[in-house]
């Protein structure tokens, strides 16, 4: 992999670029260049800007007031059990700021004291046991850096193209350094008995969404996490305390986590039988679906995030991630999936995390049926939306991580659309 | 490196954890503990919550309103140009969120869109350049994590223990994800002459700011950036775009950047003379003190996070840096600097860039004196208060970069101390 740009093409902006440009030589740059932004001396470089008391804690500034959760009415009956949309569209990198991180509840998001939060780990176990906040604190922690994805993500599209923006397409999803406890130090530290083959995890909250796991996967890498990119989480992502299940849907990563019941057997709960599965088209379900598959998506251009500078040199930016390892390798199609070509990945890529990519082209111009593939560390292909249909069907709801395509329209503008 | 914590060791929390506690087996919970968090159903159990149109940019929840930036009034004439602290001790993991990482001004933030934003190169180039805030996003990118550091970081403890708090003592750093462009992408557009070999940058703000930089530095991994942790700059870290400088102090890295000026020598500007330099016992200075030596700062327990929860198991948490390379490892001591452990960092240590580290202890409930100390990846090794005296004396600063000392007390309260 090669995450260094090809810095060395001299004539990058001579070639291509319409705004900005050459000043002259010598004293005529006003002449040549009349920009009042250079030739005269603009307010802030005369006056004083703000103190540091200005703001104790510092929000975007408002210029970036649309770089939003954005949340879509029609989609759920009431916004206490609904989903708002991360502006992937509008982010770079691959870190998701906790503040423009998409939100899911089941039955609203709960205010709740550290003081107040407790965690019992009963079932078959040793010693029953209950963890107070500043328990928890007192065990070894971990950092790990994973997306978490929701199963219905992009779950809108299996019909068709119907939400036009990466944000509403793709944006069920974050990205987040973690700081907590590995689930496996509290199920020990309690005492697991032989007969133990799954948990059942629950949160405090009124709608409780109660999901079963296998102990292999809870031994394994599950957290119990407080932190996430260095702060206390926020109310709406389970403070104090949440589940993270790297690489596994949203929904198992129950907030404001409240108990884990050590079981032989999975309870197949409400979460995990009429909901958060997916039909067949012969009516059937498919069981037990909790990987999220390598998946891909353009965040610009896109149609939140149009081409503006007209002709010439053009960052394509976008994000892959799988939840089965790391990212391998991202193609780019400009023609709707007749010819790819390797994009650039910025970073090496972490196992269950996001990895940002980058495909610098000159634009003509034309038209550009504009897609993203993800490989993964398995060799998995993320596939198109037709072969998803081909063993799926129409039925389904979740786990939709087919190759998504936009329309770049001359103009610059960027449109959601299917190809055939 | 080893970064998993041993989670086998059974009887942890038995051995030592004083709130909690097991439930007895069976039907005989509500008896044996009669926590009513756990017998009682709670009000967040049975009612809803809040709705995801709450909060369309999320803040931190109303319990974690100390989890703020602070200034120091005494320290500077006026806010205007004066500094704030991060939170460390507050903070876990090694992101920075930006709404708490540090500011640092010479004559307060300025509020500039990003339509008014121009940059300009010139001075020995082939042709001189101004680029506008599109143009920027038309280059190739990349993303680097970077912590940032003053050089005046711990500089008030020169004289003796001052400042009770990892936040003031240690809290001028943060460590965020940086996307932007090469700064040597630009220099080539313009072309670079072959009398080039320095450069000097300056800021859109009325202080200008100006510093000069070594053009091999300036070719090598410096920044022209344009979002930190994935979103826009925050107005007050430079909005829409700063200068990354990796590892170097925290005063180079101009915020609103204005003007690179290719040069064949340094300006030697009042930044770089009267300031950020480091006068020594006999009143000379040392000349070009740039990068940010390796560091450590033990961030809990602090003075401003003490052992609240009594003897037994502790985590001893914090964060070390090098400007010179990656962490290669850290010690800890517990009594002063007699006895030293290898502490464990939390992640593979990246160049540059914030690391964790824990150690996780025993506490007995005696007296500490608790210290921590950084080794980077050339060997070199933080040195105590005293050796950085013997050679710099007590005129200095900048670039304090000494092992400190927390004393803990029974009461689990800590207390910045010097040990002779």
């Amino acid at each position: 992999m090669n995450d260094t740009p090809n810095t060395t093409r001299r004539g990058f902006l001579k070639a291509g670029l319409a705004t900005g440009g050459a000043l002259a030589a010598g004293g005529g740059g006003a002449a040549a260049n009349p920009d009042p932004l250079i030739t005269e001396v603009q307010p802030w470089a005369t006056g004083l800007g703000a103190g540091v008391d200005a703001t104790p804690y510092g929000l975007p500034i408002e210029y970036e007031a649309d770089v939003i959760r954005r949340n879509v009415p029609w989609l759920t009956a009431d916004v206490i059990s609904s989903i708002n949309f991360t502006p992937i569209h509008a982010l770079d990198g691959t870190i998701t700021p906790q503040g423009c991180a998409f939100e899911r509840h089941h039955s609203g998001a709960i205010d709740m004291r550290k003081e107040d939060y407790r965690l019992m780990i009963n079932g078959l176990v040793d010693t029953p046991l209950v963890f107070t906040y500043a328990d928890l604190e007192r065990f070894p922690r971990v950092n790990h850096t994973y997306f978490l994805e929701c199963a219905a993500n992009t779950g809108m599209e299996w019909a068709g193209a119907q939400l036009n923006g990466a944000q509403f397409t793709h944006g069920m999803i974050h990205n987040m350094e973690y700081t907590g406890v590995p689930l496996r130090t509290l199920l020990e530290e309690a005492g697991i008995q032989p007969s133990a083959r799954w948990i059942y995890v629950e949160g405090a909250d009124a709608s409780s969404n109660g999901r079963s796991i296998p102990l292999e996967k809870a031994l394994d890498d599950v957290l119990v996490a407080f932190r996430a990119n260095g702060e206390a989480l926020r109310m709406e992502h389970g403070y104090p305390v949440r589940l993270c299940v790297p690489g596994w849907e949203g929904n198992m990563w129950v907030k404001w986590l409240r108990r884990v019941e050590v079981m032989d057997r999975p309870v197949e709960s409400r979460e995990e039988t009429s909901k958060y599965t997916d039909t067949l088209a012969d009516g059937t379900s498919r069981k037990w679906t909790w990987v999220m598959d390598a998946k891909s998506i353009i965040t610009s251009p896109s149609p939140q995030s149009p081409i503006v500078h007209g002709h010439g040199p053009l960052v394509i930016a976008g994000l892959a991630w799988s939840g089965r390892g790391a990212i391998e390798r991202v193609d780019v199609s400009l023609d709707g999936g007749r010819n790819w070509q390797s994009a650039r990945l910025a970073a090496p890529p972490q196992p269950m995390a996001l990895t940002r990519f980058y495909l610098e082209i000159e634009w003509d111009g034309s038209e550009m049926l504009l897609q993203s593939r993800a490989i993964d560390s398995t060799g998995y292909v993320q596939p198109t939306k037709a072969q998803l249909r081909e063993v799926r069907g129409l039925n389904s709801i979740y786990h939709n991580n087919c190759i998504q395509t936009w329309w770049i329209k001359p103009d610059g503008e960027a449109e959601n659309v299917e190809v055939s």
